[in-house]
């Protein structure tokens, strides 16, 4: 018998480590709390920065490195990589028999943590379930591990309600609020001269600047190349200086690169495989607006007051603060909608005044202290729909 | 552009191929179709009898053998064996391109092709979900299939309205009843005296018998071999012929064969890792009762008339007929049962006019006519919830 | 940096564990050295007796367990088991990161091991390599694994003498000896009452009985069957007693199975899947003859002085003692050197003084020493061939 | 029974296609013989230019593509991508069951082909086993391979030579010269300006300049970075222009294109990750000197008269023309290397008759013949060593 439950976190990306560590670290510091981490899929990747470096450097314990992204772009390469992720995982698990899994929404770690708790009967605690993101696979994935999961750890009301209704037993739910809000307001300040020196980029004090960030759709693959096009297309009509942040390692990834690439030498743009996290907050402090796709535009944004263009199908009908704009890939409506974002100041006040549905910033001890007190018994392993 | 639609098959075990094979047949047999089958899994397992064999003599296409079925009894034997299956059919349908992708059930195939279908923006129809098997990881598998798939086609109208309840768009879902009765009526009558050669154990004409199948509960892997000592203790003692089939390739199986090793010599028992299926309807029409655990007993049996008693959690509240009697692990009220079921004529009178819930014979032409006609277009692929 | 050399071991199956306990005990007891293993293959298959358990009993620190054997019988199914031991060798090693990986002999094991210290540059010591023995992919292997290693510790002079005309620097050979040997004479004395308990089987003291092993030869997986049925109709025309054990998990292995339950019910037959160690060894003593085409009966039988008949092409032109007799699969060339064997007093003269070419009974302290002494440098680790 | 023989080739990446496409086509067209082929690796990654492409346009049947190659830098991915491939090829060996099965060379394809072969007793011919280039686990992977292959189709006669010291029986050796060269000369030739446009790289008729191919060392990953900038700071300071080819897909490669980026924006220098066949040769015939460490240097350049300064160990004591230099990785032996290629007359002269030890352009069709007579019969497939 362990003194402290052991919690398996398993985090694959930079993205998605950006909103866990907060987490990682209430648990660490939680007197009945173990935790261990199993870093795989782009964290260790080269071509997305190996941001392993940085999960060892917050002094996490990593149990295990599991290699997981090939190198691709057919459709077949994300669920490749899912079987190798998971072959690898049921070996970690099998050695270290934790008390229970822990892993945030819907790429391929969600799945593969949820299908080794589900078969092997250890709890599986899955954060960020019950969000709606029609129009990708992510979204299947997502509600399909809700199935397998244990205790659900949603981020907002919508979504602990759609949970519900979708079968599973309240007792396993709990609104906790976005951990990635956590750290948001703890990330320190920089000046606008620290800043554009670690970017590499000047930006003045006061002056106007966008952030881009835009990601593959996966049934959409194949405009992936245009839809990036049409948005630096417009950015570069609008005039103005622009930090983009590269896609994920998703399939058409490759095909949005090659878009940036055609701009990349262009004096307006500034490109950056992988932005750290201090930078990152510090721009969105700091922009004028944020476009793209980015699930950062539609969480964190509102606690900030940012503006948002969001542009394509990606994050449509997501629950949302008054300061997301949705559009379509249209270069004039993009055009259009910057124009309001920068310069309509009665649109910008009603954005300094939007409220964040997603949470207060407390979340990751509420996370912690629930995964220290619920009851690992019979009543949460067997599932049992409510219909 | 094929002139008919492809559909892979995927199949993964005897008792799933059972009540597939006629819906193989009726795609084959179909003028806008084409099939190919993927076996994997106990099929191609010695242990388990090989029955690919089997599959190849009905005259399918096998498009490709993918071996998974680990030899082990560890916790994570079925979900390793899941990664490697993942990663063979990840091949086999890229190599293939099919139109849609077909699997029944809540094993490991059944999630494996969802996951390729689902990242791979192909249709995947799912058979026989929406039931509700509660105490085994297969429940969770079942309803994370239905997550991941396009098409639903389930065999009764309590999974039909389930389904739907867990937010799955209606125009997806459609009762057809359970193929596996197709064949059923189908399969020819043997004499008692051909019947016993063929099993090599005798049964006089008219001399009452027991069919006796228990297959582990994953939750209770454990108990699996006291769970299978105390079925065979109380037919022992009740004292009557039985013919036992083995269990499914499990965790835990291989607990249950030990304890029916210890009984295998004994004169009443008489026992088979595989009977045939034209043997197996021969017996259920025959037999005094169908004891054990099988889903036979709750979608077959009311077919035949033939009293069930089911012993344990598996099957535990699934929508079933009269024939049905639902006892714990005890062996005195297994005896009592059993002497209900054998000799009480006001019960075995109530099951002979029991009427069936899992459909009507013609369940596989409907499949056929469905793949062939529902549209493969974006309103297909592109899964929304309805909450 | 480590005070003392992490080695770990990669052990895949009984018989190649008998031989290697006692090397796996001199490292663990080596001041300089520490010892961790890697436990694999068929010791995690229920259906060989699950042999992990053995290992853990011993005291040593299993630092994973790794499900590679697939259930079944295809041509394919070792190779694969191979790729998906492969895969989690890889994981393991990155995690451990030992100063030497240490294996024996010619199975999967022996591949998968070699293949990860070549690529991510940690020596191999490979033990036994440099036998010859013809008609069997294991003898490929075995010379390929030899040119992957880096330290090659034979167990015989021809051996040695071998490896290095295949092109290997001389200053990697060191033969030690075979160390099955050494724990072969300490093994406690069973009486012959204690022994007949412990087998289930009755051996009257001084009464004369066989010891048969067959396993399949690679090359010849369709006529396992008949070969394992000749061996057997040979002995019961004979007429003698007769303890079998069960044959590896090779290809064939089932067809052998099959056979052996043909004669399984017969009293002058005792059969078991994995006869332990210490019986195994007081069976060697006691036996007339072994039977088969067992490595025991060229390695081991020597030192007991037991004569052997050695049936086929497998361990046919290895190296061995006077006690080894070679005859076909041919029913009366059977009888006839059992004749021989058992009655044949000057025969039986011959062997009673025959030398054991393999060892001395140290061979584990050998290569104890040898792994904490040699530097692991440059020198070690690019390998050159003499040519 | 099939009419022709089938042959299975397995190709992994481009600089290996280059030189295997003229044997598979030489395979296609002769009478006796079908080709399909295996696509793997760095073929079908979009980071090395998706090469599948090429091999499709070729018109080769392409059996299966199977991805395996991992995102990653670290010591452990390439041998975890042998393990991805091996499972795939596995797969697709059981369903196709060539005849034969083709491959050339020391990278993962290689012991992948040869491993499916040995195990699942079907012959492997394999390409340019017995050559030696110390210094690399490639070295170790050929001579293995060599272990396991049925058929050696060596290119020079000292590795024919060495095969047979290594212990491999003499029958199954032939000295087919290199395939690789018998493309080289039907390349038709192109006008300086149209090489010029191709490359995007402007080169004056007559003006000279260089070509430049550096490759990773396994042992020496850790000093990629530095081995790249050496040699790009010998090239800059004595100031010619250079055309630069990326390295290959090894570990460390990534450390390679970092240093050569901090070069990329130099005027003297052009550079290109994938520089197709055609542009190649035109390159090899119109440079005036080749340096870095590709084989092409040792292999092709002779026959093109080309001077060649080989940097590092990468190659050491292969047999070669008088054409070769070799320098050690100092930035003023190189330029003085550099002088003597390009302004020394007297070398110049003894380059332009050097004559090339490794064959006369027809061993496509050598392969060929061979494939198609040599009995496939236990001869062939049983393998003994000659000591």
């Amino acid at each position: 018998m362990r003194s402290r439950r052991l919690v398996l976190g398993v985090t694959g990306i930079r993205s998605e480590y950006d909103i866990m560590s907060s987490v990682f670290r209430a648990i660490s510091n939680h007197p009945q709390l173990e935790l261990q981490l199993v870093v795989t899929g782009a964290h260790l990747a080269d071509a997305f920065g190996s941001t392993v470096d940085e999960v060892r450097a917050d002094g996490f314990v990593v149990a295990e490195e599991i290699e997981s992204l090939l190198n691709g772009d057919q459709a077949s390469f994300r669920v490749k990589g899912l079987a190798i992720q998971l072959q690898g995982l049921v070996q970690t698990v099998a050695r270290i028999k934790p008390d229970i899994l822990l892993v945030l929404g819907d790429r391929e770690e969600a799945m593969t943590t949820a299908l080794v708790g589900a078969y092997m009967n250890i709890p599986v605690a899955h954060i960020a379930g019950g969000d709606r993101v029609v129009g990708n696979v992510d979204d299947q994935i997502r509600h399909a591990v809700t199935k397998l999961a244990h205790l659900h750890f949603v981020t907002n009301d919508e979504s602990a309600e759609r949970i519900i209704r979708l079968g599973e037993q309240s007792f396993r739910v709990f609104n906790v609020g976005n951990p990635g809000l956590d750290r948001l307001l703890e990330v320190p300040d920089l000046s606008c001269a620290e800043l554009s020196a670690r970017l590499g980029f000047f930006i003045e004090e006061g002056e106007p600047f966008l952030m881009l960030i835009q990601h593959v759709i996966s049934t959409e693959i194949e405009q992936a190349y245009e839809q990036m096009k049409t948005t630096l297309e417009a950015v570069r009509e609008f005039g103005i200086k622009t930090v983009l942040s590269y896609p994920n390692s998703d399939a058409g990834g490759q095909q949005m690169i090659r878009a940036i690439r055609e701009y990349e030498s262009l004096p307006f743009l500034h490109t950056a495989k992988n932005i750290p996290r201090l930078e990152f907050v510090n721009l969105m402090r700091r922009a004028s607006c944020l476009i793209g796709n980015s699930s950062a535009g539609i969480l964190e944004a509102p606690l900030l007051k940012l503006p948002v263009i969001n542009i394509g199908n990606r994050q449509c009908g997501r629950l949302h603060a008054e300061n997301v704009e949705f559009v379509p890939h249209d270069k004039n409506r993009i055009i259009e909608a910057l124009r309001r974002a920068i310069s309509d100041q009665t649109y910008r006040k009603s954005v300094a005044v939007c409220s964040n549905p997603y949470g207060d910033g407390k979340s990751s001890s509420r996370i912690a202290d629930l995964l220290a007190t619920t009851p690992l018994d019979n009543r949460l392993l067997i599932k049992d729909i409510t219909y």
